[in-house]
């Protein structure tokens, strides 16, 4: 029934695996139909080397239930669905353990906007979460892992249709898009911006943050009413 | 009509994205037909996956108007415009935003000369420009930024013949050449003295500047009235 | 007679060369038959563009003495020996000189635990041993450096089958597992969380650990009684 | 005349070309047959893309005229002649300007001792020269590089067959060996020993040198009278 939803979820996570973003089994990529109330993600534990699209469990997006597939769905499932839910314009899901952005996320800090690069993506620092308390650790862990990502949305008022990528503080990256596709090249933006901003923090510990008039023209000139990048 | 620099362009542009200097789209090459006064450039926003050479829209050097193809040419195409205007002799503009050339953008730093590799190709610190005036950001801000680099040239009285490669502050590298394929070549020298530069600044952060007797002769064996590197 | 031994022991060395992990012949892949009573290892010191599985010698896990093939072994093979002989559980090993982690043994530092990576992997930084005593180097140094390893593991009262990856101060990484491929695995993960710690000291040179809720949360996920990562 | 040793020297060079060592025409590859008193070369400023074995020339040892072939060999061959005059023992010589041994060279810094990997090798620092002095730089400057680095050896009591490499203050390596694949082989060596002594030097900044008796047990184990690494 979801043959095609499948596919197009198997071919992602290769595209990932081909990416250079991952190492062994690090990493998964979900996409979602929401007319159909599913989403497809990559088994759990599974070597690309050996993954195959007959293998892509399908589930409710509501409550999570396995719809198609009887492999076991990505231990961080939880933590999709709650995002597919909180956020509902999202199509697609990335979480990888990419270098470095898990630097960054295992130092615990938020990627300072310090370029055009980066204001071309959006216009505020790439946010890091704070660490989880421990009674939510102990609970459900992947439901609060999404949980925490959405409160630090909620709480620094950041529109998850402009701020595609979140660091998990000690853990590592999410993004996420309209598509799995936009997922799957915010990931690969989000792994760049990490080493951009790791060598200019090398270069320059002090460095101040971009001007907002370079921030705002970079970021309007792609996402904005007026925007004139791309072919439409 | 121009069926012959648009398949140049078209193979310059698929050789910067196999060089590895790019991510996604951020990025492109143009190359001018003095002769017929005319300059073919990568289409906005479309992924080199996807690029043809049928794609390649080609515009007038003199006021920027399509001549032919009806893809939208690359946001960044008034800069280019400007540094072919400003820099007669030039025949290929590339753009990227190659990581360590970015990171020193970032910083805003000019790239210390520290070695022969350096000296190889010009006898200055690779420079950086000032970052922009909000006027000029929020007015024709491709245009301005192609003013800013020519200031620079102009303001620290610099031959863009031999320093064929710049800094935008806060942005990322602007190279050019005599060809379009030099150009190129420069977007990847450059890329490579920003990370040794890096590299060294690490090691030895106070590291005093390269002998100017070191500097002239790399320089002149390779560029001097009497050079000598090379088939003729 | 231990042909198949042999084969298996080839394509994990020449998965090795295929990883990244080293250059020239710095390093080489281990396997045990348990039940035989033997290992087969890498030759000492043969480019692995010109190794053939007809060259893997097998040697007697009891004395070391040859059982079958005519090159001799790597020079590293009394530390295989001994580590087969103090840890019976294990069934690969493997040694390499792969950068980041050569560069952590280098410094003789303990790689921190810093983020649920590491985490999935074990619950406790990654172990570097002391500088080898004179007297044992000039004696029998291979034999010594497998000591060191087991007496790092016994002074720290570390489970082999936990913490499946050690540094040797000064030299570089072993690794070992249930199987060789498992061996080899643990290679890669080794080098990946020496190099996500690097970026993370540079980037927070005081970084405190990762809180402990969150180190057995995802370590537990993952090798605990209730473990639920992977596909049973 | 000398078909088999231009073929030679053309295979060494494409596997410089794809060693990752060097970056568009920055390297070159010569090897000599010491019984025919001649050494091939790679030409001068040719991209490795359009490098063939018919365009290296081959130069006498004793006085560098041309021997065979029409093009103008690599404007470092004052240099390797030096070499090959000054070390009767080598067979080949590469120049790279690889990234992290060019680093160390622009910082003019030795570099340390700190592991086995690099006592493997030799048993002390990688030797930097001095910078030149100005009436050199402005004399014979290619044959005055090379006696820069015969008198840093001849300075330092250093045995060219035991360090058979070399950083040239402010410039880039040189390395040698008995053959030209071993010279080759050295090249590749050098940059990663560069590479795991950055790193160290960035972990830690005072990190002292490797104790002696490491480093003697290391070295004489593959190059000492009762060495034991390798098939014979």
């Amino acid at each position: 029934m979801y043959r095609e939803l499948r596919e197009q979820c198997y071919e992602l996570n290769m595209q990932l695996a081909d990416s250079g973003l991952i190492k062994q089994t690090f990493g998964n990529v979900s996409i979602a139909d929401r007319g159909r109330g599913v989403m497809a993600i990559k088994p759990s534990g599974v070597k690309y080397s050996e993954l195959k699209a007959a293998d892509i469990p399908v589930l409710s997006l509501e409550d999570g239930r396995p719809v198609e597939g009887t492999a076991r769905p990505s231990s961080d499932t939880p933590t999709h669905l709650v995002l597919y839910r909180a956020f509902p314009n999202i199509g697609g899901v990335v979480h990888t353990h990419s270098t470095f952005a898990t630097a960054w996320a295992q130092a615990a800090y938020d990627v300072p906007l310090w370029g055009t690069t980066h204001a071309d993506s959006m216009s505020v620092p790439i946010p890091c979460t704070d660490f989880m308390e421990d009674e939510r650790i102990k609970g459900d862990y992947e439901i609060e892992t999404g949980n925490q990502i959405v409160n630090t949305f909620t709480g620094r008022k950041l529109d998850p249709a402009e701020v595609q990528m979140v660091l998990v503080a000690g853990h590592g990256p999410f993004t996420w898009g309209k598509t799995g596709q936009a997922a799957l090249d915010n990931a690969i933006i989000l792994e760049e911006l990490c080493k951009m901003a790791y060598l200019t923090k090398m270069l320059h510990p002090d460095n101040p943050p971009l001007k907002q008039t370079l921030v705002r023209k970079h970021y309007e000139r792609k996402h904005g009413a007026n925007a004139y990048y791309g072919q439409k």
